[in-house]
């Protein structure tokens, strides 16, 4: 297999830094059916079909963390990583943000039974979601890590949805925004974690060439989530002949 | 494959909870290197063998209860288990369950360094927590949880450990003990909580043999740790002729 990888020189720290981030280039932010929704150009049954479609990825993000921590051995990382399994299911008096994400479903119209018996899911969401979390109980540690790094990407992306939900789809209560605001400091707490340790773990050019193929095939399962929602709820196909 | 349970009606609950506990009579403190153990038999390079192999096992307990979270869909009980990996690894002030073992480690005279090198690791103590780690990763997450119901049978055990360490190795400091007290309210927590939760989701016969031959192999695996034990630290092999 070709691999030039394993014979190259690290990427110094800052321009290893420096690479990761021009993955965000792909992030979903920029894929039509994300840039019709900032725009205000969903309506309620399109909107309503990206909550219940991409509730399910948040259903497992704690399921993808929890085989993360059983695949690190280093009990200082668990008792960092494990935050982020609180942060979605919740604890103590933290409803968590599967919950709240239930919340944005009701914000826009579909009922809790609805959303957790994932009947609007579209096959090519749940496969593209499975196929990550498959990724993250298989791929050593420090990899699937590395493929959380959309958490750099992520802040920018949440204060423009805010701003776009707030003018563009007024009838959504702000209730429904508390996920959304509760990223904006989650996510760069972790992005900052995890990309100083897969620059301080990834010292081989191999390893890190693996941590970039990583963040890539992340931004890439986000963007072919998108894909199946353009083409179920948005794209008018031509009859064929 | 012969599996009887499939065609036999379900044990009510509290017959299947008398069966469970029935298990117990093949608990690892009947085995004769524990017998030695609470007998005060054990001379000191002998009680550090156990406590320098026993902590590769309480290294694992948050791997495989990581591994049963990854594969728990139920956000209600995940919220719930989380907390056993919490208990070992720690959380804020609590410095958890390995780290207590550690300092356990310092009051027979073994170095931290020297456990967490695993130098007296020996290959069958290993084999057996690996086969348990694993088993806790392939196997359904209720059952898996079946084979941590150990933990009912463990306060007798703690109790009666905690005495015989007082009594019988004084030089071993009060500060070392500090793991099994903490065992002797979070062990009765979590196996009530595993009990009730086996009990109701293993409505079958066939779930509820497996959730037993579950515990049988948990059972097993405590047993046969001590038989590496006993052979590398107690046993004088016959000369072979």
């Amino acid at each position: 297999m070709k691999n030039p990888g394993r014979f190259a020189s690290p990427w110094p720290a800052a321009a290893f830094a420096a690479r990761l981030r021009t993955v965000g280039k792909t992030y979903h932010d920029r894929h039509p059916f994300h840039v019709l929704m900032n725009q205000g150009r969903l309506n309620r049954r399109q909107l309503q079909g990206w909550v219940a479609n991409r509730f399910y990825y948040q259903t497992q993000i704690p399921v993808k963390d929890a085989a993360i921590l059983s695949n690190c051995p280093e009990r200082e990382l668990r008792r960092v990583w494990i935050q982020r399994i609180m942060d979605h299911d919740g604890s103590g008096d933290d409803p968590g943000g599967i919950e709240k994400w239930l919340r944005l479903g009701s914000a826009v119209g579909l009922k809790r039974a609805e959303l957790l018996s994932q009947s609007r899911l579209l096959p090519g969401v749940r496969y593209a979601v499975d196929v990550y979390v498959n990724f993250c109980r298989t791929q050593p540690w420090i990899i699937a890590m590395a493929s959380s790094l959309t958490e750099l990407f992520a802040p920018a992306l949440m204060s423009r949805r805010i701003a776009a939900f707030e003018r563009h789809y007024p009838w959504v209560k702000e209730e429904g925004l508390r996920y959304f605001r509760g990223r904006l400091t989650q996510a760069p707490r972790d992005a900052d974690f995890a990309l100083r340790l897969v620059i301080e773990r990834c010292r081989s050019r191999e390893l890190q060439e693996r941590a970039m193929r990583a963040l890539q095939f992340k931004c890439e399962l986000l963007w072919a989530m998108l894909d199946a929602m353009y083409f179920a709820y948005v794209a008018t196909p031509q009859k064929i002949k």
